[in-house]
């Protein structure tokens, strides 16, 4: 077992019991602190640690780092200093933060450079993110949306069971959350009509789904097997996946989602590490028809993540429209990255891959809207009374997720948006 | 007119007659001498121009510079700077190297350090590309692709021409002329085959394209309009979409092309600004049915541009295999961005755009060997005897393109590509 991880560790910092930050996650993420420059931060309980006083003050001195390499408005220079050095930076800050640890606890002034309450700091972009893709990876969601918009007799097309189905979306636009979207104009196709139309889109949705960022670059020409995608893998983040419906259906066929989905998508702030996730790895379903050799895998490559969904209409209180979990994929993180690499393609540090919307087995774990109210037939009540087939102006969506095991809740935070009205 | 594009103009640097480089062009891009660090550069006939070296010369005096601004791996932070900035750097390169101002053409020392012979340097990718997007917008190439694949009878398909169709591609893999690319191994599914196999694409094909490059941020939320459009596209390459077509069949559906085209992207090292090519502006084609207003434009926004594709087996000479021509869109890239940007989609420096596969009208006019061999039964014959469906290894790729008026040739120089064997 990694040190970090062990389920008796507890920390002088107070740990509230439903908080997602205790001594054994030790997320990554990116804070300002009024007029500072962006600082690399982690965090126990409601207080951020700022890694570039720690590492000013000495602390991290019996690891190899460059002078500087907290103080930067991304991750990404300190995620490629490798494993080695990311992993050794976290078990240090477990190592600190141990309640017998004297070394900063009784150090007052030292205490007072390194630790804000999370709610005096902004949390940034963690990561420079190069090239975004988003994969297809839920078979119930694949199912659904089949079931809905083909036919439900052979809802997965001929290809899904045999490739991890993912395309490119847009880098520019994934934001942090917090982030307000404004709600995105464009083509349609109404049914029935003779022509186009253009406005707000009337049916925007959100996609829940959950993010890896990979912290090694593998170049051109080169390919990553299953088994090697854990060296690759830096952490991961919650990942709103916004989509507009109706212009989705009009643009896509033939060359994919665009205009639909590029205006932006969320993520949570702080990356927690695939080492952080080690206890929540669970096995995933048996895959029939076999996969082609370069997507075998070994070993338990899933995760059991709880995912929630909540919406907050506009003065109203926030009530949970979906409960799913990260388990539910029928593709894992090792055999996307291996397919995406199979041809040779490059990735470097930062870079950031979905998983597509996750849609647990029953109506309500699934992961978008449309799913959830079936294509507007089955519309959900809010606690203000208003009824949602989609997302109304106002609406904030935040979505949460965490593991837990032998009483140790890892989680994520949470990625929350509101939606502002068309310009 | 803008005065670096005087026809008239000659410059005491010798420039040969069929030259894509003389005065008039002065297009901007990355060299690397020997070993010492990226700098950017110009080029007039075969002399590349150190701007560098003009910078800490004093050369652009007249115009507010940073220091060192040439001084970097990319253009982006020059481009960055603003239209009124590049353009006065362009203006002052045309007035430097005109026929008779002697300020540097008789300071032999000055010289030296500011002219390479091109042969002598390195051409390295002139920006750092941070989202790739390819459309789709020749009329031609979308219905020779819908008659061999859907029905000759409704080619294009419903929203073909009301939008700009497009799709997110891959940065990280665009690469300069001159770098290898591999075959890419990928799941294919054989016609009559009841399951997928794995191997080496056997339908590996370039797409004739020209990519513009943006140089000025549209915040998230922000559209820019077709007549707007110009101030954000600081110029073009060659761009050749390499494509794997029987990777691409097996999975483009529902999401669009994936695996089947980022193995690699190769482009031209010159970007050629779009001032440059103002007199090569043209007359697009009447659209019909009407477009919606927020992709109606005004004034020339096509260019004349002559492209070629020529093939070189191993071992053999090279034959021109295509003769295009960039006026043959239907979209142009004024609404290609006017759409991109429509929904609120944020963009940045350095951020390239290609045009989708760039095919005339008649059959020695198609710009991939997928129609020029329409589906393989129509091989093309090589100056070797050998014949030729789809790419071979060892096969050389080059595309070339320019535009020729009162006597001026501005070209983009070329891209070239040598296909190697699948690992």
């Amino acid at each position: 077992m990694i040190a970090a991880n062990n389920p008796k560790l507890t920390s002088w910092i107070a740990v509230p019991a439903d908080s997602d930050f205790p001594i054994q996650n030790l997320p990554f993420g990116i804070i300002k602190k009024g007029d500072n420059t962006p600082k690399a931060a982690s965090i126990i309980g409601d207080q951020v640690i700022n890694l570039d006083a720690l590492h000013q003050l000495g602390y991290f001195s019996s690891i190899t780092l460059p002078e500087g390499i907290f103080n930067h408005h991304t991750l990404n220079g300190f995620i490629a200093l490798g494993k080695s050095t990311t992993n050794a930076v976290r078990e240090r800050l477990s190592e600190i933060f141990q309640k017998d640890n004297a070394e900063l606890r009784d150090n007052a002034e030292g205490k007072s450079s390194v630790l804000t309450p999370v709610g005096e700091v902004d949390l940034l972009m963690p990561v420079h993110v190069g090239d975004y893709t988003d994969f297809y990876s839920s078979e119930q969601h694949a199912t659904n949306v089949g079931t809905m918009f083909r036919d439900p007799d052979n809802a997965l097309l001929p290809n899904w069971k045999h490739i991890p189905v993912g395309y490119h979306g847009r880098a520019s636009s994934i934001v942090v959350s917090g982030t307000d979207l404004r709600r995105p104009k464009g083509q349609t196709m109404e049914p029935e009509a003779s022509k186009p139309s253009f406005g707000p889109t009337k049916r925007l949705d959100f996609e829940l789904e959950m993010a890896f960022v990979t912290g090694k670059v593998n170049e051109l020409g080169n390919s990553i097997t299953p088994d090697e995608a854990d060296e690759y893998i830096f952490g991961f983040t919650l990942f709103n996946d916004w989509s507009a419906r109706d212009i989705q259906k009009w643009e896509y066929v033939p060359l994919g989602p665009f205009l639909a989905k590029n205006f932006g998508s969320s993520i949570s702030p702080w990356i927690v590490t695939m080492e952080a996730l080690e206890p929540f790895k669970v096995a995933g379903p048996v895959q029939e028809p076999e996969v082609l050799p370069y997507l075998k895998y070994t070993g338990k490559s899933h995760f059991d993540i709880n995912l929630e969904v909540f919406i907050q209409p506009e003065g109203s209180t926030e009530t949970c429209v979906a409960r799913s979990n990260f388990r539910h994929m029928y593709w894992n993180v090792r055999q996307q990255l291996a397919h995406h690499t199979v041809n040779g393609c490059n990735i470097n540090v930062g870079d950031m891959y979905a998983s597509g919307t996750i849609s647990g087995p029953t109506p309500d774990a699934y992961g978008s809207m449309l799913e959830l109210a079936w294509k507007g037939t089955k519309p959900l009540m809010m606690p203000d009374g208003t009824e949602r087939k989609f997302i109304h102006d106002g609406d904030e969506v935040t979505m949460r997720g965490y593991g837990e095991k032998d009483g140790v809740r890892i989680g994520f935070g949470e990625v929350r948006t509101k939606i502002l009205p068309a310009k």
